[in-house]
């Protein structure tokens, strides 16, 4: 019953008319080739993948899970073949640069492309999800016989990546890391040889049967390294060691989860297991944010999917569930005897307009957030790519809290629309509500983030990160002043940027005097903040609506949709910011230790 | 790794002290013998059983759950022997009347038994989860020889009961009940014979192998039957026929559920069942509802439960868990060097005082609700009577969501307190998180509480009964004016009677000119009501705790934490309720009908 159709006319008009995408690519060498209409390509063709290929393993992915075996890990049936469709369809080498074979496609391309796996099947997708991530890693801190030996087999596929931080006594905390790495004499040619000790969980993919061989990046601890995170240093640790013989890296079982049963989480053995140190030694963190940030970037898309089917799975049962008259039907419909869509009562339009507006408001901040990540990267001007490297600093922690929140808690939400059935599993609605938790947690949790977001994003440089972001924000209240009926948009965003400027120097005040302050209400700033960013986000899109630029989009919702959408976002859900903003300025507020 | 041990102490705190009950039965002669030691003893019999037959059973419950085959279900391993034991006990007969062989005891403490049982195995307590509705139906209902033949066996625990309301096409919506009973010639002595047949679905109980009888309450539609809820009927249709042969009621199957793995959720088919009406012919809702206003107060213990295990596990592991230096340590804090709890960290702190301020206030809330259930019912005084009467109409539907709501969410929150670990089977708040997700479903989902309260509960007689539990609540106000610690509660609370006053003058104007604006903001109503109750609970906890009457209850948290914890509440989870007041009061908000 559950279905995943990417609507892909929606998201072109969010990147190619509300975002306008196109003008952004243009200033752009690296990307001026691209236009709307390649754009508009890439993700029809990601959408039919999704829907066609992928969206049908994931109930079975769910009910039957992986196996686990001393041999290894089998994945659910379906998943070898569409992983297969996939590098077939060169969906691995998307963003890549087209120097090591890739196609250099944006990342912006890229992160709708993982939204839409997402969406689809989010267990399956948790394979190829650390892909550019181990990319990124190789291409910038390897050696170029390292990058020789693995930069290839990533890009194609052929190869899948891990991330192993996470062990049993380090987990938030990965200054406690313990696993061990051992300078060896011997060959040199691929950087600095070492043998790697230690058991890590939670590993993602750290074995599976869609590729042959699997490319471990590991935090460890050189002999002699000082203790906590600076002593950290990052290893690549193959499954098959270049002779093709098998590494002393073993998968000792998988974890029995709540969600993405599809995906295997790994507890891993690393025994003496032969690698590389990547990256200077010590400076392993450093070398591992790289991958961590695009990895925290695919969570927040992961939560922008799951809002996306959770609302179009929602908005198809309520059409079709027939129960009670409706108090008041629509102006249009047939008067039909007997109950009404429960699409027409208003707990369910309230609930499924709630949805689409988190749905499109989000949307559009992480197109948002991944076109100023390839200004980071591409842009000709200095200046533009320090100010967007800047906003991307402060929407990533925000975006992957925000949206992994409003994800999960959407789908949660949604389960209400189907009633009993919507317990069952044969709905599908559960396993999304299942699946769409983990994303809250991993990567940092929901809380780590808002941590990084007020003390390292917002606070440790003065607030000059966070000015030059509102600036920007304040241009879209500006523009939205020249139409009578944006009024209220420009209202609300001006509004929504004067209470975080008002946070950032209560912030500021009371940092000095307690320290503890910021931590306190560290989740209601990235709260504040997020909302800040919808009402930016509502705003841009009514503007849109309003200016109705031509061509439209064919089959993408019309002007008078968008703008209803953001009309129940800006009335119905920003005031909700103001409770976070009221706490997030109160110093004074008391949280006592627990008596143990 | 997950536990559950009954909150004894606390509990005889809020009931004998908060509330004090023992004064409540006092002035009740039906209840006159009962004092705060035997209730104490019973509390604390109950929190045995919970915690050391039925606590165990939990994780086996999910992880096994039911098995069905032709033959019927077979409950998880252990579910029969703590059954036995409940059977043993005596707790089935707790609260049913002393003439019908039950113990007499009020339902404030069933509800605190149910509580403890649903925090300790929610799937198992379904099972008996009903009986106590089934008893008031035959018992109020039946003829002499019906209940001759079926009240002793509920009391005694020998059968169970069940409620079969749902089919496919009919959930909220009763009024599409199908399901056919025929009034056939023959023995009368029982009541009108009937046959039944029809499918039902979602019947908890529906079959199992915990006792040999199960006692169905079907609802159904005698030929020739107005069509809507005023042509249902209720049938008593056993399992086995009063012969001891099998009647014609078949488990067809079992549902494969989010959680509640433990309860078999059954689909039912009556072929030309044998049973017979109970109560009236065509008034077979307003015989249901006595079950299901019954149910709605077990559902609303359900969450408070939840809330328990979720709060006690959660505290309980951020105090073993070590992870990274806090900004600040508590004062008395040994300076060990390394890693210190989580619960010293601030976003953690703040995680394990809202589960604790929400179990607190939801509790008092809850036992407050069931005393006047008991005083509804034995008050010597019919006004007294009749007031309590009035505030639990309103309570129930509020109890109900609330308490679910809180109930799951917290659970799903508390989930963040283990990290990836909470993710993970084997720590057991996944499982929490998903069983406790049903109880906003079922008996009535927490959307139509919300259309109950608002507009049967508080437009149908002009506002009377909210009235008058306004001003109920209003005294403990004024109670708290006499202590200037208390002045933030009385302000808090004042304040949220007057936003409840403003709320039901703009819908009782608003209603005239838009007979869908009390629909739109019901779930605001209900939380604003919510959240005033929460803010005289925490009130009436901070009083006491001012107050410190003697002697304190051995083993109770200590007047400071009670403090601590209503301050909590206050300061900041209270705050949330302007946003629902506000919506509430905003009759123009638009709702439009989403595009088919």
């Amino acid at each position: 019953m559950w279905t995943y159709q990417a609507p892909v006319a929606d998201m072109l008009h969010l990147l190619t008319r509300v975002l306008d995408a196109p003008a952004s690519w243009a200033a752009q060498p690296a990307l001026a080739d691209l236009d709307a209409d390649t754009a508009a390509e890439v993700l029809a063709q990601a959408g039919r993948f999704a829907g066609e290929v992928l969206a049908p393993t994931n109930a079975a992915g769910d009910q039957q899970g992986c196996t686990w075996s001393p041999a290894g890990v089998t994945t659910p049936p379906g998943f070898r073949a569409a992983y297969r469709a996939f590098v077939d369809g060169g969906w691995p080498a998307l963003a890549c640069s087209s120097d090591a074979g890739g196609q250099g496609l944006p990342q912006v391309l890229n992160m709708a492309l993982f939204e839409m796996l997402a969406a689809a099947n989010h267990g399956w997708t948790m394979y190829p999800g650390l892909l550019h991530g181990a990319y990124e890693v190789v291409l910038h801190h390897g050696t170029p016989e390292l990058k020789a030996l693995y930069l290839d087999q990533l890009v194609s596929g052929e190869a899948l990546g891990t991330m192993c931080l996470t062990e049993p006594q380090a987990g938030s905390d990965l200054g406690l890391v313990r696993t061990q790495a051992t300078v060896v004499a011997g060959e040199a040619a691929n950087g600095v040889p070492v043998q790697v000790s230690g058991s890590k969980i939670f590993i993602s993919g750290g074995d599976h049967d869609l590729t042959v061989n699997i490319v471990h990046l590991v935090l460890c601890r050189l002999a002699g390294a000082p203790a906590g995170t600076k002593g950290l240093s990052l290893a690549l640790v193959p499954k098959l060691r270049p002779d093709g013989a098998r590494n002393t890296v073993v998968c000792d079982g998988i974890e029995h989860k709540m969600g993405i049963h599809g995906s295997a989480t790994c507890q891993m053995r690393f025994d003496a297991a032969d690698g590389w140190l990547i990256g200077e030694p010590h400076r392993g963190l450093a070398a591992m944010f790289l991958m961590m940030n695009a990895a925290r970037l695919h969570v927040a898309m992961q939560g922008v999917g799951h809002l996306e089917a959770a609302t179009q799975n929602a908005w198809r049962y309520a059409n079709e569930r027939l129960q009670m008259r409706a108090a008041v039907r629509p102006a249009d419909a047939v008067a039909a005897p007997g109950p009404d869509p429960i699409a027409w009562h208003p707990a369910m339009r309230r609930t499924l307009w709630t949805l689409q507006a988190r749905t499109d408001g989000c949307r559009a901040i992480a197109y948002w957030c991944a076109l100023l990540l390839d200004e980071a990267e591409h842009h000709p001007d200095a200046a533009r790519r320090a100010t967007a490297a800047g906003h991307v600093a402060i929407l990533t922690p925000v975006a992957k809290s925000l949206f992994t929140e409003l994800g999960h808690r959407s789908a949660d939400e949604a389960l209400q629309v189907w009633g009993g059935y919507g317990y069952v599993r044969d709905y599908g609605i559960e396993q999304t509500v299942r699946d769409s938790r983990i994303a809250m947690v991993y990567e940092g949790t929901n809380e780590i983030q808002a941590i990084d977001l007020v003390q390292r994003k917002l606070l440790d440089d003065g607030g000059a990160r966070a000015r030059a972001l509102m600036a920007d924000l304040a241009a879209e209240a500006a523009a939205c002043r020249s139409r009578p009926a944006l009024q209220p948009f420009a209202d609300a965003l001006a509004q929504q940027l004067a209470l975080w400027e008002q946070a950032l120097q209560a912030l500021q005040a009371g940092r000095s005097a307690d320290a503890e302050h910021p931590l306190r209400v560290a989740d209601d700033v990235l709260a504040g903040v997020g909302h800040a960013l919808l009402a930016w986000a509502w705003a841009r899109i009514a503007r849109t609506a309003v200016q109705a630029p031509q061509p439209a989009v064919p089959g993408a919702r019309s002007a008078d949709q968008w703008l209803q959408s953001a009309t129940f976002g800006l009335q119905w859900l920003l005031p909700q910011a103001q409770v976070h903003w009221q706490r997030a300025t109160q110093p004074g507020l008391a949280l006592p230790f627990l008596a143990a």
